[in-house]
Order: C-alpha cells, then sequence, then structure tokens
C-alpha cells in the first residue's frame, strides 16, 4: 500500500525481499516510527518472528516463507539437508497459533525436495516470492468479497490489526474497507485498542488515518457498549487459524466481540486467505494458544502499571467457536463457516 | 483497612475528615505512590473529585459529603443559604453517573435544612460523619453477606475496583473476598486490568496485594477466554447507580464481562450499598453516562499509543440490564434484580 512520508507517498509491503535479505517495516515501532529493517540471514529472521517485529498470520506467513528460503540459499552442499532442516524447524518453533507459519515453511520444504543443491536454491527464492505474491493477490480478493459487505456509511467494529500490515498487502479485514474506498463509500471503522499489545490503537489506526478512513479508538471495554448503543453494523476481525469446522483462533478479545456481536443481532465475518485454514486441525479445541511473557500486562512500554507483587496471566489468542461466525471472507468467496464448505476450499 | 507501610501496618479509611480539612489517599498515584492529600476547601474537595484524586461510588459520596460539609462551615451568615446552594450545584456537577454523590449531598442538605448557621455547621459535621461511618458498615454487611457466595478455592472475575479505596472500608465487590479471607477460606481473584484508566491493574491488584490474597491481571480482552475455559466460578463487580428495575451503570466494560457470564452459565453478581440505588431512575436507558476526554484512550501515562490524526471515544459506563444479574449483594442481604425486591430496600 501507499504509505506517505512527508509530501511523498511510497509504495511499500510489510515484508520483501531484496535477494537474500528479508526487509520489512518495524512495526514494534509505529506508529511513532516508520523504519525498515534488514535481516541478512534466517536467524535474524526467526528472531523478528519471535520478537514480533513482525506480526499478523499473513506477513508471519511470508516472512517464514523466505526465512526458509534464506537457510536454503546459506546451506553448504556438505550438510545441506541437515542445515535447512534445523534451520525449518528453528522457524517452526517461533510462534505457535498462526497456521500460516507452518504452511509457508511445509510450501518451501515442497518446493526443494529432491532437488540438488543449485536447484533447490533456485526454486526456493521463487517458491518464496510467489507466495508472498499470493498474499498480496488474496488480499485484493479478499476485499473485493468482502466490499459487498459494506455500503456507503456503514458502521464497522475490528480487533487488532488485520490490514495490509498483517498481509503483506491490502490485508484481511481491513482489505473489505480499502476496496469500498476505491469504490466512493465511506465506512467508519470503530477500532478495538487490542490490549495488551495495542495493536487496534497502534497499527490499525495508523493504516486507516495513512488512507484517510474514518475511525475512533476505542477501549475493548466499550465495544459491547457501543453494539448495544445500535452504532455498530458489523464486525470483521482477521483470524490466526481456522480449523477444519470453521472455529478461529484470533487475537485475544476476539471471542468476546464475537459473542457481544450474537447477544446485539450484529454479523461477526472473519477475513482469511485459504493459508490460514487448517483442515488438518479437527475443531477449535485442537488449536495450541500461545502464552506469552506477563510483562505485556504488567508493564505499557517501560513503564510498570501493576503493583510490584501482582502477576498476570498473558494467553495472545482465543477461539471463537463457528457458531458465532456468519461468514468467512476469502479469496474464494464468503463461505459459511461449515465443515462442507471449508473442505470445497481445497 | 490496614495498609503495609514498610515493616509497619496502619489502619487507612479511603477518605476521612480532620476537623474541616478533608483527608484522602491520591488514588491517582496507585500503587506507585501511598500519598494522603489534603483538601482544607469545598472547592478542593470538587476538584479532587473531578480529577479523580477519589473514585468509587461510595468514596466518591463520603467525599461529597465532606465537601457539602466544608461549604456549610465556609458559608458566612450573610448569604449563608446561597452559598451553600451554590458550592452544592458545584459538587453536583463534578461528575454525572455515580448515585452516591447526590445522595450523600441530599442527606446534608436535608440535615442542616431550617436551622441557623450554628446549628447547621454542628449537623453537617455530624451527618457528613455519620455517611462516612455508614459506608464502613454497609461494606463490612456486604462482605457479610457476599461471603455465603465463596467457598475455599473458588475463583472470582472483577472488573475495574470496588475495594476498600471506592467504598472508604472494605467495599463492595471485594469485601465478601477479605470476609471470605477473615475466616480462613482462600478466593483466587481474576482481575481486569479496566482500560482505559487500569483502575484494575493498579487499585484492585494493589489491594488484593496489599491483604495477600492470591490474583492474576489480565486484559479486559482476554476474561472472556478464561470463562470459556471453565477458570471462572463467578463474577462480582460493583456499581455506580442502580436503576429502579435492577438495570446497573458500572464501568465501562461490566456490561461485556455480564454477557460473557451469561454466556458461559457462570453467575455474575453486583456488590453495592443501597445509597447506589436510584429508586428514581426507572430503568437503565435513562442513566446519564459520563463521557470522558479522548485523551484517556489515546495516552497511557504521558506516552502517546495512538497516531495523531486519530481520535478515540471514551465512555466512561455502561448499563447492564438487569437479566444477566444473578443477584445484588447489599448490606441488607443478597436481593433478585427486581422492580419489587427494590421497592422492598427502601
Amino acid at each position: 500500500m501507499l504509505v506517505k512520508q512527508g509530501k511523498e507517498k511510497k509504495w511499500f509491503r510489510a515484508v520483501w525481499r531484496q535477494n537474500s535479505t528479508v526487509k520489512m517495516i518495524d512495526q514494534r515501532l509505529l506508529p511513532k516510527k516508520f523504519k525498515i529493517i534488514s535481516l541478512k540471514n534466517h536467524k535474524q529472521t526467526v528472531k523478528a518472528i519471535e520478537n514480533m517485529a513482525v506480526r499478523g498470520a499473513g506477513s508471519i506467513g511470508a516472512t517464514a516463507a523466505f526465512g526458509a528460503m534464506q537457510a536454503v540459499l546459506e546451506a553448504k552442499p556438505k550438510n545441506f539437508k541437515q542445515f535447512i532442516e534445523r534451520a525449518f524447524y528453528r522457524l517452526r518453533h517461533t510462534r505457535p497459533t498462526a497456521h500460516d507459519l507452518f504452511w509457508a515453511i511445509e510450501r518451501i520444504d515442497f518446493a526443494i525436495q529432491e532437488k540438488n543443491p543449485r536447484k533447490a536454491k533456485i526454486s526456493a527464492i521463487k517458491e518464496a516470492e510467489k507466495i508472498s505474491s499470493e498474499y498480496c493477490e488474496r488480499g485484493k480478493k479478499i476485499g473485493k468479497h468482502g466490499e459487498k459487505l459494506l455500503k456507503n456509511g456503514t458502521r464497522m467494529l475490528t480487533h487488532c490489526n488485520a490490514g495490509w500490515l498483517a498481509l503483506l498487502d491490502w490485508g484481511s479485514a481491513l482489505a473489505p474497507v480499502y476496496a469500498a474506498k476505491r469504490n466512493g463509500k465511506i465506512v467508519f471503522v470503530f477500532v478495538d485498542e487490542t490490549r495488551p499489545r495495542l495493536q487496534g490503537a497502534k497499527l490499525t489506526a495508523w493504516e486507516l488515518a495513512n488512507e484517510g478512513i474514518p475511525h475512533r479508538i476505542i477501549a475493548d471495554n466499550a465495544a459491547g457498549y457501543y453494539m448495544s448503543e445500535g452504532k455498530i453494523d458489523l464486525c470483521i476481525v482477521g483470524a490466526d487459524r481456522i480449523a477444519a469446522n470453521g472455529d478461529t483462533a484470533n487475537k485475544i478479545g476476539t471471542y468476546e466481540k464475537a459473542v457481544l456481536a450474537k447477544e446485539n443481532s450484529i454479523p461477526f465475518y472473519v477475513a482469511a486467505p485459504t493459508s490460514t485454514f487448517d483442515p488438518n486441525t479437527k475443531n477449535g479445541k485442537k488449536i495450541v494458544i500461545e502464552e506469552r511473557p506477563e510483562r505485556e500486562v504488567l508493564f505499557i512500554g517501560k513503564q510498570r502499571i501493576a503493583p510490584k507483587k501482582s502477576r498476570a496471566f498473558n494467553v495472545a489468542f482465543d477461539v471463537t467457536k463457528a457458531k458465532y461466525i456468519k461468514g468467512i471472507i476469502t479469496e474464494k468467496g464468503i463461505i459459511k463457516p461449515k465443515k462442507k464448505a471449508i473442505k470445497r476450499l481445497f
């Protein structure tokens, strides 16, 4: 997407490749600072996923693909397979919940199978680039399909960040809003701030401000109030993993908003590319939920908000059962969160 | 309640009187700093309510009573009535939602009616002290009644701060936990951090740490997750105003937790002294909800978290309809949130 930089606008993806270097917008610094970081080898790329310089299912997927590619490029002929296997293992163990991570590594792995080092390297670059372009293409299509749900004047709620920062370009939950804007419709977005990491207040608000889309940030506690007051017409959120039955893991708090939407008869949609679907996971109960450091709750920035003796629980995702979801917006169209409809995608 | 201060423990109420000075714990500085402030006249007391050095329905009520008392003491015989009327007007316009504020001023007003200045001053002091002692007594009784809901090992969720800081002594939602502790039962408390002002992470956690009660702070987004995982046995929250039909205004986010509790078949209780009931307000729709500065959402401390161009909505309370509330714990016992049961209280 285009990013305002002073008086100019420049085109950026959230993550991209420059020869064997992975480049990305450091998402930990936004909205204060727009900074590009360069990751010169797969170990640096592993770290960038772990420390959340990059986040968002699709952007994690693309980064993992590029990281896997870097490992292939770095591998010496002598212990080629072993080196790659170890690197892929490290990449797979960065974050447990986002399905795209595993899916992207799998694709690179498949692309280099049975190939000699020279051919494997060429294939790895090609496949990583392909994955990356597919994400952009899929985001654009999600926007096209999802836009049908939005009228001029629609007031939408979103949670966390499922914009282009989370999916290289366009995004998932926000892609329909961007598509609507390009077609002359104005959508108003309620932005959940999304504690503890504040991806809503920091990243979604930054994206929307950059695009000139009207929005307001609200405390996560306030979404229910605005729903009950009839001020929210629909909800669209992203996803980190969608099970075979439509149960969806997404940023902590998504389940709360889905229950509140149901209680207030507001349609609740999930937007995600097919790479986020995990047909091998039967239902939401089987999804591994990442627990993150207590520090994210006890501190804001460097400032401790909690008493010294108090501790926290910090679970990063929750599961929203399919029954709360009206539809899933994919690049192949809007589908019901049902086993059969999901099977038909593949 | 007793507060640890170094190696000693000292007894404090959240707000108290010393001659014509109002003293209070500055709740904006906790948990970092335990500081007592002195308010020498009613104008300073008005400011302390406005700037939230004191908050919590009961503590606001007691502060308003003391502020009204100060006005009576400050009034010169010449324009006695006029001065007091103006002062009461200012006090009533500090914060709109908490019923105790209006109720306490009304009591002082009634106590001084038809009295000459000398007698009015004596009555004002007596009545303010009485209101203050009643809050402490009521909190203790709420604890006694509410304790019946808690077993050894009960895991309870609370929102915002409805402890002794909010009701001079004992508290409302936390009083049952303190009573249980004194009877040898250990209750585990999930503490919603309660954005935007973080009264949970800052004040409730501080109270619980001070009492040695096991607890963990969670992001407001995570309450639903722990409910759905079967890790929360019941919820108790405070109240700012309870309408004649049991609809309850309380800190923003209370409604969300109540809906989630219902969805997960978890009993949801409100704890409040009878002074928080407003029999003249028919139902929740008639309750005035305070909107507070956007800054509370856009900044944390002095640090702006949101993009410069982004704005916020910041509604401070929401209304939880009676249908979501299993019971209201008052100093007169636990009642159903029904018109008849509420009428019987008065």
